[in-house]
């Protein structure tokens, strides 16, 4: 019995354009007001997870580590959708934000440095 | 008389966090809507001259020129408002976008890839 786990989908990782770091960014909106709350990381596990359980999952280049958004906070992100742009370069996940999306207790990670 | 052009007013370019390539980072969101239209990179430069012109200007990773967007489409994008997030490594440009934004004349880069 194998414990590996799954991989991505064949068809969707032929699709993603990777930075040298094998990651893609993900541009993180509300689904239903159209809030731009935050930008992060997936790499194709990252990916895979996030389709699988609809619990938003990132790249933390800053650890190093796979992080479910809101695992420690409470303040997670339901995935309604996700969708690929027409380069494959970059992800738009539809979310349901529980409570404030940025670490600063923000409701978005935009909303407090306007420069225009 | 010098011709050099004025730099990114230094406050600004303090707060940036820029990838090894200098790189920042654009949302580009339909100012109303809440559309999101496209992600492109923006160094100082391009930052500067969208500031300064309210034309969306960004760096071309595949060309690596300046590129004010809808030059040669005419599909321009109005600069409204320009937010840099938590974390100084991403930023929100709201606009108002005449026509499709996405290359392939679709209204946004998002529209023709869902992955869920």
């Amino acid at each position: 019995m194998s414990t590996s786990p799954p991989d991505l989908a064949p068809d969707i990782a032929a699709r993603l354009k990777r930075t040298p770091d094998g990651l893609v960014p993900a541009i993180v909106q509300q689904h239903d007001t159209g809030e731009v709350l935050m930008l992060a990381w997936m790499d194709d596990e990252a990916l895979r997870r996030t389709l699988a359980t609809r619990a938003a999952t990132y790249w933390s280049r800053s650890r190093g580590e796979y992080w479910v958004k809101g695992a420690t906070s409470g303040n997670t992100q339901r995935v309604v959708s996700v969708a690929l742009d027409c380069d494959g370069d970059t992800l738009l996940v539809g979310v349901d934000q529980s409570g404030a999306a940025c670490h600063t207790g923000a409701r978005t990670c935009f909303d407090e440095d306007r420069l225009l």
